[in-house]
C-alpha cells in the first residue's frame, strides 16, 4: 500500500509583493495570493483529492490559503491542526527589510551567505521586536522563542513535527494535506528526499501549486509531482527563480 | 472567578433566504449571512474578546461564519474543533421543503405541531436521502445517523457535547467561542438557563449577534447579554420572530 501526502506553499503575501523579508511577521495574502490559493483548491478538486486532516502553521497567510483551498474542495469540515513548527523560517533582524534596505545595510556578499548558507543565521531580532513576539498569544505556550533561524534550525523543528505528528497520522491511514511556507516545506522536502545541505538552498517550491508525494509503507517517496500543467509550472518556477531571497 | 462563554448563531444561509427547511443539508451562507458574520466578528473585536478555542458544527454555514468572525478578530490561529453534535436539528423529510410546499403537503396545524412541540419529530427522511447522508464522509464515523429529530433529540446530543467537551474546556480556564445553529444553540441555552420545554420553542436567537454568558465556578449563568446596540437587537429579534419555522 502507498500513501499520498499533499504539500502546498501559501499564495503570495502582501510582503512577498513588496519584496520584503517576512519570516514570522504575520502578513496576510495579497489579492494574487488569494487567487493562487483558489487555483490550488480547484486543481485538487479536479484531481478528486480527499483529505482526512489538514496541518498548517500559526501564520494567517498559510491558514487563509488552507481555508480557501478547503472551500474549493468542499471539505471545510475536516479537522485542521495549526502548529508553530510549520511556521516560516524565522529571519531574525532581517524581517521587515526589503532587498534594497538590506543591501545598503549589509552588502551583497553577506546577503548571499544568509540566502545560501544552510546553517547560517541572520542577526537576531532586535529586543523590542522580541518583546512583541513574546507578548503574542500565539506563542505563549513556547518555552523559548527563536530570535533568528538558519535553514538548519527550521529543518530541525519541521522534522520533529514530522516524526511526532505527521508520520503517525499518515501511518494510521489518514490522507494529510500540509499548507505551509517556502522554507518549512523546503525543510520537509529535504528530509523526505534526502537532499544535500548544498542542494536544498537552491530548491524552489512555487507558491499555490500542490506538490503531491506518493510514499511507500516506510514513508519513503516513490514519486512526487506538481499538480499543474507543465506550462503553469514552468511559469511558476521561473517566477520563484527570479525572486530574491526576500520572498520568504 | 467567573468564566465567559460566547455563542454565535451562523449568518443567513441561502436556504434561510429562500425560506426552506435546512437542517443537515449543507447550504452555504448568503451574501447577507457573510455580512452578518463580519459584523459579529467586528463587535467581538471592538469588545476586546479573546478566545483560546472555537467549537463549531460540521456544516459550512457555521464553519464559514466562524472563519469570518475569527478573521475580523485577528485570531485565525486559535484551535478549532468541529463536531456533528453542534449541527442544526435534523429536520427529517421536511428538509428542502419551503413553507408553501410544506403547507400544501401537511397543513398548517401539523406544521405548528412540528414547530412548537418540544418532543415532536417530523417524518423521517426518505430512504434515498438517508443513503446520501450515509455516504457523506462527514458522518462516516457515526454508528447511527438520525433520520429526523425533535428538539428534545437535539437537546440530548448538545448536552452530551457540553458535558463531555465544552464544560471541561471552560473549567480548565479556556475562553470558548461556540458558533452553531438556531436549534443547537437553543438547546444549549435551554440547558444553561433551565428553560422549560414549553418556553424554549418560542425563544428565538438572532443570527450573527454574539450572545455572551458569564458563568460562575459551577458554570451556572450569572448573566447573559447580546453584543449589539438595542436598536440592532430589536431589529434582529423582530426579524427572527417574523420568520417561519422554515428558517432552521
Amino acid at each position: 500500500m502507498s500513501h499520498k501526502l499533499v504539500l502546498l506553499r501559501h499564495g503570495q503575501s502582501q510582503w512577498n509583493l513588496e519584496n520584503r523579508f517576512t519570516g514570522w511577521v504575520d502578513v496576510d495574502l495579497s489579492q494574487l495570493g488569494i487567487e493562487e490559493a483558489r487555483s490550488a483548491g480547484k486543481a485538487l478538486a479536479e484531481g478528486g483529492y480527499q483529505f482526512d486532516i489538514a496541518l498548517t502553521s500559526l501564520l494567517k497567510r498559510s491558514i487563509h490559503t488552507l481555508w480557501i483551498a478547503l472551500h474549493e474542495l468542499d471539505q471545510v469540515w475536516i479537522p485542521v491542526e495549526k502548529h508553530w513548527h510549520l511556521n516560516e523560517r524565522h529571519y531574525g533582524a532581517l524581517q521587515g527589510l526589503n532587498k534594497s534596505e538590506m543591501t545598503q545595510l549589509h552588502g551583497e556578499e553577506q546577503i548571499h551567505r544568509w540566502r545560501r548558507g544552510y546553517a547560517v543565521r541572520p542577526p537576531e531580532m532586535e529586543s523590542p521586536d522580541q518583546e512583541r513576539l513574546r507578548a503574542d498569544r500565539k506563542y505563549q505556550s513556547l518555552e523559548k522563542l527563536p530570535a533568528t533561524e538558519s535553514l538548519a534550525d527550521t529543518f530541525k523543528r519541521v522534522v520533529h513535527y514530522w516524526e511526532s505528528s505527521v508520520r503517525p497520522l499518515i501511518l494510521s491511514g489518514k490522507r494529510v494535506f500540509v499548507v505551509a511556507h517556502g522554507n518549512s516545506l523546503r525543510a520537509l522536502v529535504k528530509y523526505l528526499d534526502d537532499v544535500s545541505d548544498e542542494d536544498i538552498t537552491s530548491l524552489n517550491i512555487p507558491t499555490g501549486i500542490p506538490l503531491v508525494y506518493r510514499l511507500d509503507d516506510d514513508l519513503k517517496p516513490i514519486e512526487h509531482f506538481y499538480l499543474a500543467s507543465q506550462d503553469t509550472l514552468d511559469k511558476a518556477v521561473s517566477k520563484v527563480k527570479n525572486q530574491t531571497a526576500t520572498n520568504v
